[in-house]
């Protein structure tokens, strides 16, 4: 009998867990409202606790740092998106060929990264003009310079972030150590994608 | 007359410079040991301050963070590398055509990193194993899904991560600030890099 109410004892977890959520959303409001009003890069987690009235610490052990706090506001976003190319119509759902629903995949990314940018760059814990400073500006010149002489055609500064994205140290270390790849496997998928960005068909 | 000394009130500031010097490499080599002993992952700017007996005010004074730090460790093998690229014998330096030099570029840069890849990540800022958990997971399934489909050949968990990186946040929005870039740049860029990478020349 479903509709039967649960003794106590037994549904009183579920009670715990739907205050929880009530807790969580009530945050998450406040923090919605407080990077509406100044912008997600200057959000903290005390502002947070502030605007909610809950202590600093709730607010760390709902959501562990701040990046995590920003992940899960993004998390509605992230599902409509999902939603969208996983069951949603053509092309960027199913019933188009892959190569389509590839592309029609960047370009909803793009548009749900440009809607929340500030919140997923928070959320994403690096710095931003990564690419403008340090070794990183000599490699990208240095790629860059090579594909204008290989005359690839194409947005060669785009292609230049592709290629230099390919080294993004946390990304070796992870196929490297997490997924038990070798330097060999490594370069042979470099020199794969060298031939395919380069080669004109 | 070149080899005369200079006098005192001349020569004081490059002496200056040379015990700055002499500190910065004093704390380095201190860095480097600490690095070799415990692995870069673990190593604090107190740790580095107590080993090179100053204070830790002055270890963030010299290298602002502990991601500075790091990077002043990559700084000699970075020169070499730089140095190859730009002056050294082919296929990596000048004479080769830019697609060899390219594919040079990326193998020598991926042994590079590994000989470094503690002390390259701990530069980075970023977190291990971002495209292991969260949204990036379903992005990489559904991509690689895609690729396929479509039959594109090589190795698809690495084009899917060179795919996925198109997308990385600081990096989008690094091209739509920094460089004025519009949503639309990126959406044809975006095309353009999928169909150089699945088409089968």
């Amino acid at each position: 009998m479903p509709s039967e109410p649960l003794p106590l004892s037994l549904s009183a977890p579920p009670v715990v867990r739907a205050d929880a959520a009530r807790n969580r959303a009530k945050l998450l409001e406040a923090a919605q409202t407080l990077v509406r009003e100044q912008g997600a890069e200057n959000v903290t987690m005390e502002a947070v606790a502030a605007a909610a009235c809950v202590g600093k610490g709730t607010v760390f052990r709902r959501f562990g740092d701040r990046a995590g706090l920003m992940y899960a506001l993004l998390d509605q976003g992230e599902r409509d998106f999902q939603q969208a190319f996983i069951f949603g119509p053509p092309p960027l759902g199913p019933g188009a060929p892959p190569v389509e629903r590839l592309e029609a995949f960047g370009a909803a990314l793009l548009r749900h990264l440009e809607r929340h940018l500030d919140v997923f760059v928070a959320a994403s814990r690096e710095p931003v003009k990564r690419l403008g400073v340090g070794p990183a500006r000599v490699h990208a010149t240095h790629i860059a310079m090579l594909l204008q002489q290989a005359k690839v055609g194409g947005d060669v500064e785009q292609l230049t972030q592709v290629l230099l994205g390919f080294f993004e140290p946390s990304q070796v270390k992870y196929l490297l150590t997490e997924r038990g790849r070798s330097v060999e496997d490594l370069e042979r998928g470099w020199r794969d994608l060298v031939r395919r960005i380069t080669h004109r068909c």
